[in-house]
C-alpha cells in the first residue's frame, strides 16, 4: 500500500533527519497533548525535557490542541446541574436551537452574498472581455481579461497570504479533523471567516478552477463556531448569557450544524448537506444531531429560496437565475437495458481510476507548494498570479484551437449568444457562427457545469473540444489546488468528470440509448466517487442539483463503482490533507496490529501527578515545565487509607483556580469554593484566549499555600487496565471522544496510575516508531 | 410527563403485584442477562434463588437475550487472527459484499411478490365485487366482498396465531430492539420470515388498513440473519464457509442492511431506506455500514426495476404500473409566499397534534389487545375476524353516504372508470356520475393514497366525502393495528394524513395558492412527523415516493413542526411499542438523574466467579444454578501473585468447552487446546439453537477433572470503577455495544471485582426501583 509505506517515510524523516521544523505549520509535526516537540530525541525517549519545555511556554508558538469531547463531570459541574432549575435547561435547549436557526440564516446569508459577488464581478468581467471581442480587439480583449483575472488572484491571495493563512485552501479537511477532535490554530476564527468569504468571491471570480463549495462548508463551521462563543471579545462582538456552550462538545455541534448548512448553501441541496455532514465531516454522531442540522439545513434552503425570489426582480444587478448552480435535467427520462448498464459500469471504473490519479497528482503538487507557500507571504502571492496567468491563458488560448460551427438555422436569434452566458459563444468566429468551447472556457465554472449538462444532440460539442477541454481542466484543477486562495474541490471534479462523461458519452453512443447529459452527470459522479469516496452525501447531492430521481439508481451504481475502484489505490482526497497537514486523526476503527499489543506498551510519559491538596508552588511548577493537559489527582493519607485515584483535573480549570487564588493556609479542605466558583467559571474559552500562567502574578508567600482540587477534579474519569489489548483501548478513546484516558495497574501495591493516554499515543506513526515490526503496511 | 408516570406505575406492578406473569409475551418482563423473572421478588432483592433457577432451566421458556456487540478478544480469537492469511481477510469482506447482494436481491424479489400477490388477489376481488355492483347486486356484492376479506384476514391470522405469533404487528420495533442489543425469542426465525411474507401479502388484499411498509422491513431483517447464520438448520438449507459470520456484531450489520432494503423495497426508496437504517432502526451506525446499506438498497432498487420493466408485457396478471406506490406530483410547481408559509406551520401544528393522539390511542388500543390475543390463538382470530368485518363494513357502507356527482363532460371516458382502479368510480350511482368516496374506500390502499395526492381541482372530491373518509380511516388505523396480522403503520398514518391535508387544503384555499395535492403531501408529512418521529428518513422517502424535490423545504418544515409539536406529548409510536412490549431498549444518552449515583449503586448480585482452571464440577454447578451469561475469570496463586482478575469467559464458550471435554487431570495450564480448537468453534449458534447443558454428560470422574479457562478469557474486558458516575458508565455501555461491563474496586486490598453491569442495570425501571427519590419524570 504506497499510502502507508509514505507515511512511514513520514515518520522516519520525524525521528532521525528534519531537526528544522520549527516555525509555520509544517508536515510532520507530532504533538503530544498541545506541545509541539522541537526536538525530535522527545518522541523517541518519551521524555520531556524540562529546560527546553519552558523556553518554549514563552514562545509565541500556536500549537494544535486535542478538544475533549467528553463532559467533565466535576464536584462544581453536578452541584450547577443539581441547582440548575428546569427552566434553565429549558433555556439552554431554546437557546441551542436559536443558534441553530442562526447559522442557518449566517450561513444562507453568505452563501447568497457570495454568489452575488461572483456573479456581478466575473459576469462584469466577462461583458467588458466580450464587448472587446466583438469589436475583434482581441489583444486588448486577453489583456482586459487576464489583467482582471490577475488583480482578483492578487487580491483574494494577499488575503489568505497577510491576514489569515488558515483560510487557504479547501477547509473541508480542517473541520474534519476539528469534528474529529484537533484543533489546527485558529482555523475557526472571525479572521478566517472574513477572509474565507472575501477571498473564494475573489477566488471564483478571478476565473481560477476552483468552487466555492469547500469554503462555504469552512465559512458554515467558522459561523457555528464564532455564536458558539458567543461572539468574538478581539472584536468587540460578543453576546453574554452563552455561558452554556462554553465547551467543546457544544461547539462541535454547532460546528457540525454549520458544515452541513454550507453545503446545504453552495448546492441548494439541504439534505445532501446533512448527509455530507454525516458522512464526511463528522467522527461522531447523535440522533439529535441529525434532527438539528436538519433544520439548520432547511432554514439555508428557505433564505436562499427568499432571496432568489427577490433577485427575480433584477434587483441584484448580473445575479440571474444562473447563480446557485441547479441543472434541470428533468427532460432526460432514464430508460435502460443490460447494455446500458455495462456502459455504466465502465464509465465508473475509468472514473474511479482517474479520480484516484486526481488525489495522487493533488497530493504531489500539494507537498511542492506547500515548500514553496513556506518561504513566504510574497511566494505565496507569486506563486497565485503565476496560475491566475496560466489560467487566463488557457481560458483564452484553447477556445482557438476549435473550429467555428455555423448556427443550427432553427435556433434563430439564440445563436451566438448575446450577453455574457448561454451555450453559443460567438468569441473569434464570424457572425452566425460559434465556438463550442469558448462556452465551456469564457465563462464561470457554474455556466460550463450547466453547458455539459444539457441534454440533447451530441452535435452541441465537437469531441475534440470535449477532449481538450476535459484534458486542460483535468490538470488545471490539479495544479491550482493549494494555492494561497480559497478553493474548493468540488466543482473542478464535477467539470473534469462531466467533460469525461460527455466524451464517454458521444464515444460510446452506438451501445447505449442513454442520453450523453446523464452521461456527463454519470461522469461527473464518478469523478465525485473516485475523488472524495463519499456513497449516500454525493448522490442525493447530485439528485437535488439535477433534480430528477429517476436516475438514482444509475448513479448509486456509478457512485459505488469508482469508490470501490478507486479505494483500491489510495485515501480520500480530504483524508490525504489530513495526513499531509499532519493533524492527528483518529481512525473509527482499530488497526489490526493494534490486537497483539496493550494499552501499557505506548504510554509515553513522564506522567505529572497531583495530590488531592496540593501546594500552589507544586502546581505553579508543574503548569511551568510541562504542557500537559491533564493532571491525575492522587489522594494520599491522611486524606485516604492509601494512595489512590481521585480523578482528572485540567490545566485550564487549575490555572483559573490559581488566577482567582483561591487558596488556603493550611492542608485542608476548603469549603467556601463552592460560593467563589460555578462551573461556567471554568468554562471553555475560544481559542487562542485561554488564561495565561505568563500572565498570574503570585508572590512567595501565596506559592506556600495551599489550594484544594477536588470540586475541580473529575472524579469519573474513563480507565483502562495496563493489559487491556490497544484495539480495544482505541474503539474506548474514540467512540467516547476522549482526550485523556488514564490507565491504571493491574496488579495492586503500585503506585494508583501508569500513565495518561492521548490521541497522540494512538497514531500509527507513533506506534510503529515504538514498534517498528507492526507495520501497519503488512496487514 | 405522563409516560413516566406510565412506566413507573408499570415498576410499581411488577415489586408488588403481578405474580402469575409466566407464559407468552407479557407487558413488564424484567431480564437479568437472559433469565425471565418468575418471582418478582428476585428483582427486588436483586439475588437469584437458586433452587427456582433450575426449575426455570428445565421449562422450555425462552427468554429475552443480550446481544454482544464487542468483538470477544480473548487468546484464541488473537491467534486465529495473527494466523489468518490476508487472502482469508479478503473473503470475508468479499462474503460480507456478497451477503449484501444477496440481500437486495431477496428483499427486491420478496417485495416484487409481495405487490404481485396484493395487486393480483385484490384486484380479482375487486373486479368480481364490481361486476355484481354494476348488475345492481348490491347485497351479493357486499357478501363476496366481505367473504373475500374475511378468507383472506382468516388466512393471515391463521399463520400469525400457529405458526408464528412474532409475525404479528409491525416488526420495526422488534428490529429496532435487536439493532439496540435486545434479541426477542424467535423474532428473526425462518418460520417468522415466512408467516410475514405470506400474512402481509393477505392481510393487505384483505382490505384492512395496514400497509406492508412494516412487514418489509422485518422481511429484510429475516433475510439478513437468515443469510448471516449460513441458512437455517432446522429447514435442512445452511451453507457452509459462513463461520465468520457468526457473531452478533457481523449478523447486526446484516440486518442493518436488511432493514434498509425493505424500505428500499416497500417504497422503492433507496436513499429513504438507507436513511431509514440510520436515523430509526440502527443504534450504532460505521461508516462502512453506511456504504453496505446503500449498495444493498441499491440492488433492491435495480431488481425492482427489472421486474416493473418485465410486468409492462402484461405478465404478471393484474399487476399493472400501480404495485409499488409511487405518486408524480411533478406537475406541481410549488411557488409560495409568507402566507403560504403559515398556513403550512398551522398544517404541521395540527398534525403534530393528531398525530400524538394517534399515538396516544395506539397505545391504548394495542393494551387492550394484548390481553385478548393473550387467551389464545382462538381470540386472537376471532378478534382479526371482527375486524375484517368492520373494515368491510365501513369499505362498502360508508360510500353511500356520499351523493352521486355527475362526471364533468370533458374526461369523456375516463368517467365513470371502468375496471379497478382509477379516479372516478360508479359505485352505486347512475350511469354518467361517480361516488368520490367510492374512489377511496373500495380500492387498494395504494391507489386510494394516489387517489388523493392527485393535483388538480379541489372539486374532485367533496370537502364532507373527505371529512368521512379521514374520520373513518383515522379509527380504523387506530383500531387496526395490534391485531394478529403483519401490519405496517405507515400507509394508515399516510391515508389518515394525507386526507387530512387535502381537508385543510380546501378549507384554506383563500389563504394560499398552494395545490390541494401538494396539502394532501404535506398532510401526510405531517402525521408521519407526528406519530413515528422521524425527520430526515421521512423527507427523503416522500420525496423519491412523489418525484419532486422543488417541495423539498416545505415537507422538512412541516415534518420539524410536527415532530416537534408531538415531542411534547409523547414518544414517537415504535419506542412507545418498544417500552410496551418490555424490550430493555438502551437510549442513547444518559439520563440526568444517573449524574448523582454511581455504578457501584446499581450493581445487582450475587457475583459468580471461576478460577482461571477450574473444576469441571464448579463450572457445571455454575452453569446450572445460574443464567449468567458472563463470569468473570480470578486468577489466585500460585498462577498469580494475589487475587486478580483475568477476564471474563461467555457461558456459550464454557460450554462448548464442557462439551468437547477438554478437560485435563491436574489443575494445570493445557496447551493442547490450542491444537483440539480453533476461534470459529466458538462462534454464536443462531437463536435458541446454542448448546444446552441437558444435553451434556458428564461422569462423576469427569467432574473431578480441570479444564484451562485462559484461552477463551476476554482478556480485555471493558471495566469501570465502582465510584464512577453512572451516567458516564452508561455512556461507555451504550457506545460500546457492551453486555458485560465489569465494575472493579478504587481501594486495594478487597477482591479485584465488584460486580457485573448488565443492560437490565441501566433500565430506568431497575434504577428507580432501587432509588425511588431519582424519579426521571421530575427531572
Amino acid at each position: 500500500m504506497e499510502m502507508e509505506e509514505e507515511s512511514l517515510r513520514d515518520v522516519e524523516q520525524m525521528l532521525g533527519k528534519e531537526e528544522d521544523d520549527i516555525g509555520g505549520m509544517s508536515r510532520s509535526i507530532s504533538e503530544y497533548e498541545g506541545l509541539r516537540l522541537r526536538d525530535p530525541l522527545l518522541l523517541k525517549n518519551n521524555r520531556l525535557n524540562t529546560t527546553s519545555q519552558i523556553a518554549i511556554v514563552g514562545a509565541n508558538v500556536c500549537p494544535i490542541e486535542s478538544l475533549d469531547y467528553e463532559i467533565i463531570e466535576n464536584d462544581l459541574f453536578k452541584q450547577d446541574w443539581r441547582s440548575r432549575a428546569r427552566g434553565e435547561i429549558r433555556q439552554y435547549l431554546l437557546l441551542k436551537w436559536m443558534l441553530a436557526l442562526l447559522i442557518g440564516l449566517g450561513t444562507g446569508l453568505v452563501a447568497f452574498f457570495n454568489n452575488i459577488g461572483v456573479e456581478n464581478i466575473a459576469g462584469f468581467k466577462l461583458l467588458l472581455t466580450n464587448d472587446l471581442m466583438l469589436n475583434h480587439k482581441y489583444h486588448q480583449a486577453f489583456a482586459v481579461y487576464a489583467g482582471c483575472n490577475m488583480l482578483l488572484a492578487m487580491a483574494a491571495a494577499a488575503l489568505c497570504a497577510f491576514v489569515a493563512p488558515a483560510a487557504a485552501g479547501s477547509g473541508i479537511p480542517e473541520v474534519k479533523a476539528y469534528l474529529n477532535g484537533v484543533d489546527a490554530p485558529s482555523i475557526l476564527a472571525p479572521s478566517t471567516l472574513f477572509v474565507k468569504i472575501f477571498g473564494s468571491i475573489f477566488g471564483v471570480a478571478a476565473g481560477f478552477v476552483v468552487g466555492k463549495e469547500g469554503p462555504m462548508v469552512h465559512t458554515g463551521a467558522c459561523i457555528g463556531n464564532l455564536l458558539g462563543q458567543g461572539g468574538s471579545k478581539k472584536y468587540g462582538l460578543t453576546w453574554k448569557g452563552f455561558k452554556y456552550f462554553k465547551n467543546d462538545r457544544d461547539r462541535r455541534d454547532l460546528i457540525t450544524c454549520g458544515a452541513a448548512a454550507g453545503v446545504a448553501g453552495a448546492f441548494r441541496a439541504p439534505v445532501g448537506g446533512v448527509l455530507f455532514a454525516l458522512e464526511e465531516a463528522a467522527s461522531w454522531w447523535r440522533s439529535a444531531l441529525l434532527w438539528r442540522t436538519f433544520f439548520t439545513a432547511a432554514v439555508v434552503a428557505v433564505v436562499l429560496r427568499g432571496f432568489m425570489e427577490y433577485c427575480k426582480g433584477e434587483n441584484c444587478g448580473l445575479f440571474g437565475e444562473g447563480g446557485l448552480i441547479m441543472f434541470d435535467v428533468n427532460s432526460v427520462k432514464p430508460a435502460y437495458s443490460i447494455p446500458d448498464l455495462l456502459v455504466v459500469i465502465f464509465l465508473g471504473v475509468i472514473g474511479g481510476l482517474l479520480g484516484s490519479l486526481y488525489n495522487y497528482l493533488v497530493d504531489k503538487v500539494l507537498r511542492t507548494y506547500s515548500v514553496i507557500n513556506e518561504k513566504g507571504p510574497i511566494f505565496k502571492i507569486m506563486l497565485v498570479m503565476i496560475l491566475s496567468f496560466l489560467t487566463s491563458c488557457c481560458s483564452f488560448g484553447v477556445p482557438w484551437l476549435s473550429k467555428c460551427i455555423p448556427c443550427p438555422p432553427h435556433l434563430g436569434d439564440q445563436c451566438p449568444t448575446v450577453g455574457r452566458s448561454g451555450h453559443y459563444k460567438n468569441f473569434q468566429c464570424p457572425p452566425n457562427h460559434y465556438n463550442d468551447l469558448a462556452s465551456l472556457f469564457f465563462t464561470t465554472n457554474d455556466d460550463a457545469i450547466r453547458n455539459l449538462f444539457i441534454a440533447g444532440s451530441d452535435k452541441r460539442f465537437l469531441l475534440s473540444s470535449l477532449l481538450i477541454f476535459f484534458v486542460t481542466i483535468y490538470i488545471l484543477g490539479i495544479i491550482t489546488y493549494g494555492i494561497a486562495i480559497p478553493s474548493g474541490l468540488f466543482i473542478p471534479v464535477i467539470l473534469a468528470g462531466a467533460s469525461y462523461g460527455r466524451v464517454a458519452g458521444s464515444l460510446l453512443s452506438r451501445f447505449t440509448v442513454l442520453d450523453v447529459g446523464l452521461f456527463a452527470l454519470l461522469g461527473a459522479a464518478s469523478f465525485l466517487g473516485g475523488t472524495m469516496r463519499m456513497t449516500v452525501s454525493l448522490c442525493v447531492i447530485l439528485l437535488e442539483l439535477t433534480n430528477n430521481l429517476l436516475m438514482l439508481p444509475l448513479v448509486m451504481l456509478v457512485l459505488l463503482i469508482s469508490k470501490s475502484v478507486a479505494d483500491c489505490f489510495n485515501k480520500g482526497v480530504y483524508d490525504q490533507i489530513v495526513e499531509m497537514k499532519g493533524l492527528p486523526y483518529l481512525e473509527a476503527h482499530a488497526q489490526p496490529y493494534m490486537r497483539q499489543l496493550i494499552a501499557s506498551d505506548v504510554v509515553s510519559g513522564p506522567l505529572f501527578t497531583l495530590s488531592g491538596i496540593e501546594k500552589v508552588g507544586n502546581i505553579v511548577h508543574a503548569l511551568k515545565i510541562t504542557r500537559h493537559n491533564g493532571f491525575p489527582i492522587i489522594d494520599e493519607p491522611p486524606f485516604s487509607d492509601g494512595p489512590e485515584l481521585c480523578g482528572l483535573v485540567l490545566r485550564s480549570h487549575l490555572l483559573v483556580l490559581v488566577k482567582h487564588k483561591a487558596f488556603t493556609m493550611e492542608q485542608k479542605e476548603m469549603p467556601s469554593i463552592w460560593n467563589k466558583f460555578r462551573a461556567h467559571d471554568f468554562g471553555k474559552a475560544g481559542s487562542g484566549k485561554g488564561i495565561r500562567l505568563e500572565d498570574i502574578e503570585l508572590s512567595e508567600e501565596e506559592m506556600e499555600m495551599y489550594v484544594d482540587l477536588h470540586p475541580i477534579t473529575n472524579r469519573s474519569p474513563y480507565t483502562v487496565v495496563e493489559t487491556t489489548s490497544l484495539a480495544k483501548t482505541a474503539v474506548l478513546f474514540r467512540e467516547l471522544g476522549l482526550r485523556h484516558l488514564l490507565v491504571v495497574p493491574k496488579t495492586p501495591g503500585r503506585p494508583p496510575i501508569v500513565g495518561i493516554l492521548t490521541r497522540h499515543d494512538f497514531m500509527p506513526e507513533h506506534i510503529v516508531g515504538l514498534y517498528p515490526h507492526c507495520n501497519p503496511a503488512t496487514k
